[in-house]
């Protein structure tokens, strides 16, 4: 990923009066024009893509929204849906243009409806995933999503870009924990599919076709989501293990022996954590000895117990077999909390060891040793000092494939080997049968890859979706295709 | 549902040459032209559709489906796509003009590759749910989709159709467990969509689009299925409530101890239950006493232990409560398997009590209760005599509410009545927010009830995507829109 090249051509600026209708839709207040006050709709957190525009509308509800989708169609104005703007493919930042308008769904934050018995919630799409959890918890249930951002990503963009996270190995991918969804389309019309129903068999299913579009075929302006029983026990072990073989090897005993009660499998080299123990303020080796790989594993139940035992036994068979060299059990809340901060900050503490390249890949989970042992190699062929930093979700064959800077090389000097490196990388994944965008989606970053590792009538049959709810190609115009 | 009215006009027979032109395709030995060898490819289980053809072909594999629907899609042809033919709302059924086709997959029965470290398994869409149920077994694992018909049911029609069951439950509904599909399109291209992956955000979902659409949008030639690991330990029991009210109260408490665990939750009233003692051989009660109604409840996990515990925990809690009166615990497979053949007697026998109008319908869980009081009463106020029958899957809000004929009523004096006795069900189903189809599709039987409870944008969306996959109008005409 080279960053963004300056553009020569900036559109003409969007006429006052037409900025003047859209401000009435949503009241002065809410339409943002000085670049200062704009200036946080316009970027993504690794500071990537900077883009521009004449207008920054925040509607008040799913009405202003369609309203003003209504008069971007009549106008032929294009638009950028965004939620909480922590997108890591660029697919929420407008264009260096200045052509579109940014709608931020950020004010639309309501828990419209808690539902214990039916297990389920409806909310705005612009509640933050931190709230939704919260929500949940308040009726001592559970909603599964799980990413770092929490705190700041929003429900619609979790749904828009079909966030993926640490608990999709029990509960799925953010797609998977939805009922019903409100849809503001790109004409402006609304479709109401906010059903609480677990079955609906009437006609197609509208609603995947909405998550994972990235803001492309409509606006997810609100979704039924489904609520799962609060565990009463969650273990967690932070394990040593020999070779992301033997990793791989823990996850299938953990799962032939407690199923989807293995709600969490990550899997982290060394390197990494030698990372984090430098950089991450408090953190410390849970075990005596260094380890060239370990897993994170998470056990959880609605049954207040059994579940220590369960561990006890999935490890001291991994010992027997020689997957497992030790391992330190949370034995308070804190603790558990503690292994999985050490592995939340793996993203963070790249950021303090220079340039890093990055690859958000997928490939079937039996695979994933023969793909890091393949495209390791693969990297230090190519830059022998170069330190790929492997680490993800095991359990759902999703490895973040990051490359971090040989120690002492000029940042810029090593980014500007993004494309190879990725070439090399998306190689590798592909040999497997893998994905190049597992859980981040493709937004601008992997558009102009995606014809390229995508089958030629899937391409065909996307463009003719987006063709027919878009005919002017104003939502989110040159994102994903 | 009233029987289907003979038809006038019959399409021209389809051109001998053109007959010629497919017969090439599949081979003479798999054309079939003669009305007696046609005869179980144009009517459904309970003989409420009885269709007409110049042909039926039989394609070897996927590159032969694609020719035909290449050769369908020059000549405007219409084609009717069929998998085990046990389809209940006449999707898999031509129409009586005779002007389509039939292509049935059932010479397409691979199991193209088991992978029980990866847990997934490819099958083409010919091979029979049983069959792919035993493929799993044969690995230790389990492909969890369940149905009354997988002996002869295909795996092609249950995704097409998006098939529910006992354990959609704890697995989800076909859609659920499915991680890549082969479609062959309208005008003949292959989507080749085979991934095997986890996490895939690399576009849109279409997999999801041809899944549920009924064989109108193209033809899924081939899945790439979930597999799970294989229950160590299973336990049942069947239990008396005194309400639906308790039953719901039932299922609550055992979700919230056992979660994912319980994977089967029926409800049924005792009339139904008198039924199946009176006309299923070797029936009998398994309490001592009648119940007004019955909970059939499963709990089964990867653990090899620690089910049987919790099942008894839950109903001694249930005692407790009053919400069980007694109950009846399996204690060898034998006897889990008696409880189901009772269960899955229930649709049987209905037919051994005359006429039956039948509703296959979903509320939100919690609703359900409610919901049959409301339309027990209503049945009842309108025909006193008649006999509801309301039983299925309580944990997915979908019962099956049947309604059996009056004793000594003519039969077809009472089928008459469907379309009076379905709008009385199908106005309160709509008062909870439910669905007019939970499980069974839209197919050619609620056609023309679909317009009637869709949102009308969600009824534009799924006319524009139909006119742009099939932009003839080949594929399944006249079903589901």
């Amino acid at each position: 990923m080279p960053l963004p090249k300056p553009v020569a051509a900036l559109a003409p600026p969007m006429p006052e009066p037409l900025i003047q209708r859209f401000k009435a839709i949503v009241g002065d207040r809410y339409a943002i024009t000085d670049a200062n006050d704009q200036a946080p709709y316009l970027r993504d957190d690794r500071g990537l893509y900077i883009g521009r525009t004449s207008l920054v509308v925040r509607p008040a509800n799913t009405e202003e929204v369609a309203a003003v989708m209504a008069l971007a169609h009549e106008t032929g104005t294009p638009v950028v849906p965004q939620g909480g703007a922590t997108g890591l493919v660029g697919g929420h930042v407008p264009h260096e243009t200045g052509a579109e308008i940014v709608i931020s769904l950020n004010r639309m934050t309501a828990v419209r409806a808690v539902d214990p018995a039916g297990n389920t919630m409806t909310v705005d799409a612009g509640v933050t995933l931190q709230q939704a959890q919260d929500a949940a918890t308040e009726v001592g249930r559970l909603f599964p999503l799980n990413i770092g951002s929490k705190g700041s990503c929003t429900i619609g963009g979790n749904l828009s870009t079909n966030a993926g996270g640490t608990q999709a190995i029990a509960y799925g991918m953010a797609r998977d924990l939805v009922l019903g969804l409100e849809v503001v389309l790109a004409d402006g019309r609304i479709w109401h599919g906010l059903r609480t129903l677990k079955k609906d068999n009437t006609g197609y299913d509208l609603k995947h076709l909405f998550m994972g579009a990235e803001g492309t075929l409509g606006i997810i302006t609100a979704a039924v989501l489904k609520l799962y029983p609060a565990p009463r026990s969650i273990e967690a072990a932070w394990v040593a293990v020999p070779s992301a073989e033997a990793g791989l090897a823990l996850l299938n005993a953990a799962q032939e022996r407690a199923g989807p009660s293995v709600t969490g499998f990550e899997l982290m080299p060394r390197n990494l954590f030698d990372f984090v123990l430098k950089h991450l303020a408090g953190a410390r080796d849970p075990l005596a000895e260094p380890s060239p790989w370990y897993c994170l594993m998470e056990l959880s139940s609605a049954s207040a117990s059994g579940m220590r035992e369960t561990l006890e036994e999935i490890l001291a068979a991994g010992f027997e077999e020689g997957i497992v060299t030790d391992a330190a059990l949370a034995d308070s809340i804190d603790q558990r909390n503690g292994f999985w901060r050490l592995r939340e900050g793996m993203s963070e503490v790249q950021k303090m060891e220079g340039g890093s390249i990055k690859h958000d890949v997928s490939v079937p989970v039996a695979a994933v040793p023969a793909f890091i042992a393949e495209a390791v190699a693969a990297c230090l062929a190519y830059m022998p000092d170069c330190r790929p930093v492997p680490f993800g979700h095991l359990g759902d064959g999703n490895i973040h494939f990051n490359v971090s800077q040989p120690v002492g090389m000029d940042k810029a000097a090593f980014l500007d080997h993004w494309d190879r490196v990725q070439t090399i990388v998306h190689d590798i994944v592909a040999k497997h049968g893998g994905s190049i965008s597992a859980e981040h989606g493709i937004g601008r970053m992997k558009r102009d890859l995606l014809p390229g590792v995508k089958d030629p009538v899937a391409m065909d049959i996307m463009r003719q979706v987006k063709a027919v709810l878009d005919p002017k190609n104003i939502l989110n115009p040159g994102k994903v295709l």
